[in-house]
């Protein structure tokens, strides 16, 4: 007997068919001597729905209030999935994210789980009953509802599966696994079998998105293998465990596109010890996350910088460059929005030298021009002219012999 | 500064646009230095909606799991009105059964509030912030989720207003007040200045949608006086109080027409000492509420025993009377769909001799033939075809001046 949890996605429950389904296959690992705890989210685009509704009512919501509104979302679907598996002849219950005491901190909208209690789930399931638990939602110290944000129900999941110490987490949604490439924009992309937490990471912080970056961290913390799949049909997924696991290292698992950032350029601002701190400090203090970033001296003592920021935050980054002009006595930014970042992710890259010449000569024998490269240790990214990402990805995808990685 | 309990219905908060209304209504009431918590019924036909989902789960719920499912409907009232409100500058904050721990019973779907814990309430009260109290659930001891069945926000709202000894308990909806015979099927009808508890809920068991029965009963236990009116509109609604408070006790305040029942005859019955007990306590154990009842002995020595019930057992009491046709020594039973109860309601009756007479005299001269009668102490009702219900409703009305009662 294990004790296994799993979570479905929105899409997985998205209407009373497939809520009928997802109980069968909760089911069927029940029958065959399994305690079953299951997370699930809101169905389907119940939550626009309640956004939208909102949005009639006010443009600037009680951050508590979003809470208590999006917590109904999920409460809806455990309760339908619960009836769907009594009405199979199998014993469940529902319990939401307060009922379940998933302790959070006070951050609404965002929040983070400090601890899960495992009194009531324990009890259930010493009934024998297949415990069904809001994804997404916790509660504070004041009983207040609290949501975590995106990848909520990921990481709800994980925190559930790590506090009652399960055999196993598996992730349902409608992907199928983890894939070495957007199967949209490269046609040979293959699905992995197996990938490290750190490599997962990388890919599911450059949008790949089966799996928010907070649940993957989470599994690493606690060793936790997960095994991502989809809900629709019995087809073998990718599960995420740690390097030490790993048969061999491989040098490039996946590659990415990310044509969602933005490239703004500091000209002509004049060098002088710290000037980089001096420029980025109050970005950083703005809430601005920057990702790449390259300084370039020029012979008249006069410095280019340049950074990459999502293009959510453009106008916050402005913001904040205005005020900045006079007092680092810079005359001129530019904004390009039309860049993408391409990016290969590999645990085995550390080891292996060249892997980095190799995406960039592949670029450049394709005519693609390279305008900014940051790498880290399993990880090179190339910002690119956003024209150019979905033939970039292909190039390196076929460079790294993708479509053939798990053979 | 008065504390002041105010519940809002389902059609009140039916959309954004009325929930808005609502709250202007709400902040104008605040303004004035009142305390104010408000208790919400989920918005317009929500409830129908997510019992039209479960239906296409199963046909047969847990309780428990559609008392989960259900509570996400005031929810997501309580959180948009808070939103409105704060949207409109003053300062309010939503509280589910659970949090605001509304303690009932067990009973899933109809559970009877035990006690209202009024820490947290007087908390937020405290910190002058305008309370949003879901209507209709509630949490037993299990820290499982109840709702209160039918009129459930009603009750919450007056359970609320008996905890705190408000001031005052509004009850709004989509009714202007207690009128003297449904306006639908009474032109002429009047809205009542005041009621009593008792005639209240006469009026209320039979069938005025205006307040339900176990808010009336829980008013009159606290003594709480309830005002009736339509959230639509300014107009002057229907104060509920005590007798003692009346000026006049008239001697009838309204008239009713219900269409909800059915009317069964056991005939020839052999007559023997107890024999009404032997047939009416098994129908009473198998959950059968009777209504009217006449026993009539023929001369032959066997009775005929009539009866009538509501229309939604029928089929419950059928299978009762065919296990007791062989101990009983009864051969037959008709079963009579097309009756309607004529009944009129006046706490003065009882020291008026001849009121009963009047309304069967009027029933008479217009040949409306009465099938069966039943009295109380403050109602006089009449069992007659149900073809002529709405003119027996409109010659009663006249009788008895219903139309001119507030002059």
């Amino acid at each position: 007997m294990s004790l296994i949890v799993q979570k479905y996605g929105g899409s997985s429950v998205a209407n009373p068919d497939l809520i009928k389904n997802v109980a069968k296959r909760i089911v069927e690992s029940y029958k065959q001597g399994n305690q079953m705890i299951v997370v699930v989210s809101a169905m389907g685009n119940t939550t626009d729905h309640l956004i939208d509704l909102m949005g009639n009512i006010t443009d600037n919501p009680d951050p508590r209030e979003v809470d208590m509104l999006l917590t109904t979302g999920e409460q809806v679907s455990i309760a339908l999935l619960t009836m769907a598996i009594q009405a199979d002849g199998y014993p469940a219950i529902s319990l939401t994210g307060s009922q379940l005491k998933i302790k959070t901190n006070e951050q609404y909208n965002q929040a983070v789980i400090k601890d899960v209690d495992t009194t009531r789930l324990k009890k259930e399931l010493a009934e024998n009953k297949i415990v069904i638990v809001a994804g997404f939602q916790g509660v504070n110290d004041n009983n207040d509802f609290t949501t975590l944000g995106r990848g909520g129900s990921d990481t709800t999941a994980v925190a559930v599966a790590a506090a009652v110490n399960a055999d196993r987490c598996e992730i349902y949604s409608d992907v199928a696994g983890v894939y070495t490439a957007d199967p949209q924009l490269v046609k040979s992309a293959s699905k992995l079998d197996y990938i490290s937490y750190e490599e997962m990471l990388e890919l599911a912080n450059l949008g790949a998105n089966v799996l928010h970056p907070r649940a993957v961290e989470l599994a690493n913390k606690y060793k936790l293998s997960l095994y991502i799949a989809s809900s629709f049909n019995q087809l073998k997924g990718t599960i995420v465990r740690g390097d030490a696991q790993m048969e061999t290292k491989k040098d490039v698992i996946g590659a990415a596109s990310d044509v969602g950032e933005i490239k703004i350029t500091v000209e002509k601002i004049p060098d002088e010890p710290g000037i980089a701190g001096k420029l980025f400090t109050p970005l950083a203090t703005a809430g601005v996350n920057v990702d790449m970033i390259i300084q370039n001296l020029q012979h008249n003592g006069l410095n280019d910088i340049t950074f990459t920021i999502n293009y959510e935050q453009e106008k916050l980054a402005i913001s904040v460059l205005e005020k900045l002009k006079a007092k680092l006595n810079f005359k001129t930014y530019n904004v390009d929005q039309h860049v993408a970042k391409i990016s290969i992710v590999g645990a085995g890259m550390i080891a292996t030298p060249g892997i980095a010449a190799r995406m960039f000569t592949a670029l450049g024998n394709n005519n693609i021009n390279i305008e900014m490269i940051t790498t880290s240790e399993i990880k090179v990214s190339c910002l690119i002219n956003k024209d150019y990402a979905v033939k970039a990805l292909n190039v390196i995808h076929k460079e790294f012999d993708l479509d053939k990685i798990n053979n």
